[in-house]
């Protein structure tokens, strides 16, 4: 697919179809993890991809929504909800804003890889971390960063130019559609 | 030009064509930062375009480059030197680890972007920041998180099998081309 209509198509997905995501297009996100921009080289991260039913059912309950667009777009279990889930780990003692910019490059390359595999993705990172590690059975000396929920969209948001820089709360029209204010190029750049 | 060709032949670019970037172009890369997942839509960061060669020159000699493939990848100025620079700026008072994850996120797409428009980036977080901070006149209240080299590439790195997790070091063979040794799916996902 092209990079600028994966590029003005993707959003956050918070409502998906009841489908199972093949394991092989799980791997091409994992693929995009693996290309990624990483800071020296040093690959810090880890990925843990959960499709069974049964841990996704378990992981749902340990996830936490967009409060601003609840309850319509907070996943119910064989309605709406993903049918994966990527978990992004770092080892406990990693630096963590370098951490957390190798997170962002993996995680946004993983999202466009998404979109040209037909499915959508949610960055979590309101999570009930322990309970997850202990779900997950995450290793000594691991962390848990974020959760990626994964699955076919069933919902179609769009971006729209945010009227000013102080209007950007998203919000649902009464379509049910997402509506995401984005700053414009001319309000987020300065030209020398 | 295709997601999967951007992501196979995207790699740091520390060599560049003596060639001026469009206008254009670098407007095409702040879009793609504006596109990028943002935590609950903030948008904290800003960018400042700079593509005159005065202002290049004068950021240059504040950044530095990758020890391990110094000198053949230190760029010299008027030879292998970027043509502009995007700098990634964020309140000063931001979420440290948020606005990171922010960052990795806008910076990724911006190299994605890059590649799309035949550019090559090097993401340098080795920068003597209060000084840059005086070249481009910052504004009070915002923090320099980030220099992007941008440029034509000269160079056609590659990335590889790393042949264990601790043989992750990118190096210059004998024809002077860079060899990214990046890990595999298998070697950075666990299923369940």
């Amino acid at each position: 697919m092209d990079f600028n209509d994966i590029l003005q198509h993707r959003r956050t997905i918070r409502r998906f179809a009841q489908k199972p995501v093949a394991d092989n297009d799980l791997r091409s996100l994992i693929e995009a993890a693996r290309l990624a921009s990483s800071a020296a080289n040093r690959q810090p991260l880890r990925y843990i991809v959960v499709r069974t039913p049964e841990l996704v059912a378990q992981l749902l309950p340990l996830t936490a929504w967009a409060a601003r667009v609840a309850p319509r777009r907070t996943p119910c279990l064989g309605e709406s909800a993903p049918t994966a889930f990527l978990a992004v780990t770092a080892p406990s003692d990693a630096h963590p804003e370098w951490t957390q910019a190798d997170a962002g490059a993996a995680i946004q390359s993983i999202e466009f890889a998404a979109v040209n595999c037909g499915l959508g993705c949610c960055w979590i990172g309101a999570l009930q971390r322990d309970k997850i590690a202990e779900v997950l059975q995450l290793p000594p000396g691991r962390k848990l960063l974020y959760l990626i929920a994964v699955g076919y969209p069933a919902e179609t948001p769009c971006h729209e130019d945010a009227p000013s820089p102080d209007q950007i709360g998203y919000y649902l029209d009464d379509h049910d559609r997402l509506h995401v204010p984005k700053l414009t190029v001319d309000q987020l750049a300065t030209w020398k």
